[in-house]
């Protein structure tokens, strides 16, 4: 345990684990959970609701928030917490992710990424330093050091070259960080791969530099899950048990519960809430893809086993109407219903930990993967 | 005061009035605002956040709801109600106004209206009875008579043969209801435009049939405000003092308030939940349309009168930043504000009725049309 997340029990049959995070803004409980709400917001659903549904920290997207509306704004507006009026922790990524994927011809030098705006084409130029400073200046509460990222697969040379220059970028995080005091914690991103030597090397020269919490970048991006589970395993025994690890943008039930076996710690992904607005439901039975014909005239909830708000008031059969009609309605009840039952999994992980009984409920969530009957 | 409506206070300026309509789901006070949900949801917003405003009845649209999902299928599952789970009082157009606006090629005949479906073209026929039947099947608290309605301006020829087929078909559609006994309300529909002497005619007509309510139906359709207050006044004098009086589609709150002291006591519009898609928002001081650059650093709420979970909450830079974003959440938090400004002048105008000061509220009120400044 450090000043900032505190160990409260382990499995003593895997490396699974419960913890709180302290940030400026609450504790974060872990196995953590963060819906994505990328522009301050979660699509489809207000605050009252995602707080309601037991979210204890939101990630928000640096990138799109340091385009639109612009850092000054927010600044003006009293920072992130009171610009969206989001009164628990928030997260923020680098920004580096959606340089990597979403602007033209993004370049990455020594010193930083120079990229163009997918908005305007505006050409900008974004620094390790800068990273950090928009961070600040947004005020998450777990700011997130700028990586040097490769899609998957990627050859070796190349991920040697990535594994390097995020070595470099996270000192010159951490120095700018410790140059500009903030109580804002500031975590560490791993690369490498699936290469092991290298993902070793990441690991080890960025837990030299004391970060807040740990991530793992560059996985769940097609590499076979045993592959997955053989680097999430020595990474396990290789990243400080002290501070947090997180599996970035991982989003299956069944790879998390894998995951959080494997000493994973927190985890965020756009799919339960970006599922809701296409119609995929995630239940108790297996998924439900509610456009079907087959729920048409079936009354029953979405998930009999369920408590949401959707499945304790309305039908299959209402649910499909409202998809099919595209009516909003539709994106705000089924995003109701899936945050509920990643947060509910989640809250049910973090019981089970405590209660020794993380295998059993672990078994009891594999029917997961099918499509209801 | 009869079995379906009881009157319980009387402007002693004016014709306002409340009163309490008793339908098989409970009363509806008037003056009353029904949200609309076409498609059996309000647009952005579910039933418990529809019924936290304090909304005591629902509009649907029995032309939208026949075609998709159909009649037999809200019959197995229930009816509207259960269909939808709105628990209070729902009432339901004729289909008419979808048929003569939406289709092409509708043919008025003695028999009814044939017309091709908006979806596939399929050819359909419309008699006054057939629009009882819909409404019965789908089991709504207060129905529609078909009604044959003109654009405006129409020729007074013309409108005088849409009120001599108008007083046909609602006599068609109360013997078809007395046929098929049901504790439904039903409705009747003048029309007549603005010629008084056709107006006339067609509320006498109707109020002989004994209909449980009268609409004004062919009105707000671009003629002027003198011509209509005209016709809402003689209405008053002509009308059965002891049956609810509604005005089709007639949304901005000036307008209803000078309806309402000309003693109508019903009101449908899609204007609050459309304008708050389109980030038109209705406050205290005047409209804002939350696009305006001049929101962008704004951090005061929308309305600073207001006691919405929007206006607590949020400041209008966010509101701006949602809607500039195109977020869900943006609808979402717009029409939570203009459904509760709609709801909550309509408690304001029945207390002041109640208590003998509806036409100092209605002074107070005289800035909405502005825009703010």
């Amino acid at each position: 345990m450090n000043g900032q997340f505190s160990l409260t029990a382990r499995d003593p049959l895997s490396s699974a684990r419960t913890g709180i995070i302290h940030t400026q803004h609450g504790p974060v409980e872990t196995p953590a959970f963060a819906p994505v709400g990328s522009q301050g917001t979660v699509k489809a659903l207000p605050h009252e609701q995602v707080l309601g549904l037991g979210a204890q920290v939101l990630l928000v997207n640096s990138y799109h928030l340091f385009l639109r509306p612009g850092l000054s704004t927010i600044e003006k507006m009293g920072g992130i917490h009171s610009f969206i009026s989001w009164p628990k922790p928030i997260i923020s990524d680098s920004g580096g992710f959606q340089v990597y994927s979403l602007t033209p011809l993004a370049k990455v030098r020594e010193e930083g990424v120079e990229f163009m705006s997918h908005l305007d084409g505006t050409r900008l130029f974004l620094r390790p330093e800068d990273a950090v400073d928009t961070q600040i200046r947004l005020g998450t509460d777990i700011m997130m050091c700028l990586d040097y990222f490769l899609p998957f697969p990627s050859p070796e040379a190349g991920m040697k070259e990535a594994v390097r220059l995020t070595s470099v970028w996270a000192r010159r995080s951490k120095r700018h960080s410790l140059d500009h005091p903030t109580r804002q914690l500031l975590w560490g991103i791993s690369q490498g791969g699936v290469f092991w030597e290298l993902r070793k090397q990441s690991i080890e020269e960025l837990a030299e530099l004391e970060f807040d919490g740990h991530a793992l970048g560059g996985l769940g991006l097609g590499e076979s899950k045993s592959h997955l589970f053989e680097i999430l395993e020595k990474a396990d025994a290789l990243l400080p048990k002290d501070k947090p690890r997180y599996l970035m943008g991982m989003g299956y039930i069944e790879d998390i519960l894998d995951a959080v076996e494997r000493g994973i710690d927190f985890f965020d992904c756009v799919l339960p809430t970006r599922n809701a607005r296409n119609g995929c439901l995630f239940t108790s039975a297996g998924r439900v893809i509610i456009k079907n014909q087959k729920y048409a005239q079936d009354a029953k909830p979405l998930d009999e086993r369920c408590s949401c708000y959707t499945c304790r008031n309305f039908s299959r059969a209402y649910l499909r109407h409202l998809f099919e009609r595209e009516e909003i309605s539709s994106a705000i009840l089924n995003t109701i219903h899936n945050l509920h039952f990643y947060l509910d999994i989640f809250r049910k992980i973090r019981q089970s930990i405590q209660s020794n009984s993380y295998s059993q409920f672990k078994q009891s969530m594999n029917r997961l993967k099918d499509e209801i009957t």
